[in-house]
């Protein structure tokens, strides 16, 4: 079933009274630095402190609204989709077990505990998969995956959605590219509402399945947990849905982790946000891509999120990228 | 002159079309955890990053309007005033030249700039404050001091004038206390908007030479430049103005540099916000005074900045705070 706006829009309606309507920020000195116009939808100020809870409310009401409310929801993670599916099985009452590998962040354990939802925590990553499957087998038991259902991508599209309605003329969207499920919702919902603008996806160079699956033409999965201090984006592959909306997208960029730290440090600076990593790295894609743009540009970069733990923030913070002004380069 | 809240509504009026109006955050996690509602008016989402924009614009507003607009605009800061200055000067087409010590953050120094102010660097914080004087004698030219100003106080009110004027029923207002001039603008429109509020300041132990003031009942000054991470609150004495209304205060909290970091850690996780160590020493006060509270507690934290360098940033996140939940002690 191909997904369209509509499918965003009442994915919308259905999450609406349980998440934030997230602010568009922008820096008129990073404007005046670059010489273009960029808007920042702000997802760290999303319920559970990223656009996952869009994705995770979504399939949770839906379940609800088309009467397969499930006794029991269950899923995996490492990351902000565990506190998502807490959140969201939280406020429709329904108990949720998240299996979360013992490594997670102190902090995303912490909240997902905090939102109600029991954590059963395993040694290794492997370990939790096999868990929450046997888990799903469950009678009564519903497994919400982290990116590839359809559910979860409408959810994650309303972002793009908001901010496509409330901006105007847009000349070029990028998002942060994990597992695509924001990158294909954000790619629905950018075809609709604003058929001239390009849209991109961004990856890690160093976390780059989605990068080499579009060369290929196929899904390649990455050979061994890569090295990225961009942790939303560390996802082994792509699936088969999202994919099919990556192959639609007008480029992918890789980001080196230099560029990362550089960019993760000065947005935090300008827009005074707390962000992860992962979403600071579209903005090294946006001036790559503004160096061969000859009008003035107004661009829209999706900030998926604000969860950060203390030791990815010190290593963030140990050089100073704050000396060195961006330019277009 | 006794400053009342008519006047505090004027410069709200003045400032409305060069400001913004800074958003209040919650967290629902920390008030779960504490038992309380607190709300922040987050003033690091203003003009320049910090609630300084208010008392520079209401001043400058203040000197075209009263028919007394200077040639030329003279200030001496190595913070948040120095870009406010600038900032406001620029809104009015008025020259401006920012005396800083060279060792201010190339952060504050670059944006003074950006904002088209001429910055003058001296090696010391003595010869800025020297050459600003000399500046000052030239006709024409009108000084803004950092906090001992009518106009200054006022504008810095407008934060709680927003705040009080948006929640209702709070039971008690915090303030970082540096100058006083936040502190006496928030407790002008504290006492008129919410006359049962309690209301406090608050000071690193660090550089308490507010707490000694009151406690002397006459103005302390420093003896040494403090060693403190909270740069906000690092001036060696309150003014003559400020002092009165720092006396009418419910009371008055001094912080550790451990709590400082603490709050810093846990405000910029739970917020997702980028903030300075200066607005985060007021939780402590927070939940040090709700300690002694039996019923459950609305309170409002003015959030004055979000200005950080590297070097700062990097102390801050040295060790890791986020392992060890918030609770009242």
């Amino acid at each position: 079933m191909e997904l369209l706006l509509k499918d965003i829009q009442a994915a919308k309606k259905r999450i609406a009274p349980y998440i934030n309507t997230t602010p568009i920020l922008s820096s008129s000195l990073l404007n005046t630095w670059l010489g273009h116009d960029i808007f920042f939808k702000c997802e760290n100020f999303q319920k559970i402190g990223a656009f996952k809870a869009r994705g995770g409310l979504n399939t949770v009401a839906w379940l609800v609204e088309t009467g397969q409310k499930p006794k029991h929801i269950v899923a995996n993670s490492s990351g902000n989709h565990a506190q998502a599916v807490a959140y969201a099985a939280q406020q429709f009452g329904i108990p949720a077990t998240i299996f979360m590998p013992e490594y997670s962040s102190q902090v995303k354990i912490q909240a997902t505990r905090s939102y109600g939802a029991k954590v059963v925590l395993s040694k290794t990553r492997d370990l939790t998969d096999q868990l929450v499957k046997e888990a799903a087998q469950e009678e009564g038991t519903y497994w919400i995956p982290p990116f590839n259902h359809a559910q979860v991508i409408c959810g994650q599209g309303t972002a793009a959605l908001e901010a496509l309605t409330e901006l105007e003329a847009i000349d070029a969207v990028f998002t942060p590219c994990g597992g695509g499920g924001l990158t294909s919702g954000t790619l629905i919902a950018t075809r609709a509402l604003s058929p001239k603008a390009q849209m991109f996806g961004v990856e890690p160079l160093n976390a780059n399945d989605a990068a080499e699956s579009l060369r290929m033409g196929s899904i390649q999965r990455l050979k061994a947990i890569p090295n990225t201090l961009a942790d939303g984006a560390m996802t082994m592959a792509v699936g088969d849905l999202t994919f099919e909306y990556l192959k639609q997208l007008d480029g992918f960029y890789e980001v080196e982790e230099d560029n990362i730290v550089y960019w993760t440090q000065w947005l935090t600076h300008l827009l005074k946000c707390r962000l992860e990593p992962t979403c600071a790295m579209p903005m090294q894609a946006v001036v790559e891509w503004l160096r061969s743009q000859k009008t003035k540009k107004r661009v829209l970069v999706i900030i998926s999120g604000g969860n950060m733990d203390q030791p990815t923030t010190q290593k963030i913070w140990e050089t100073d990228c704050l000396t060195s002004v961006p330019v277009i380069p």
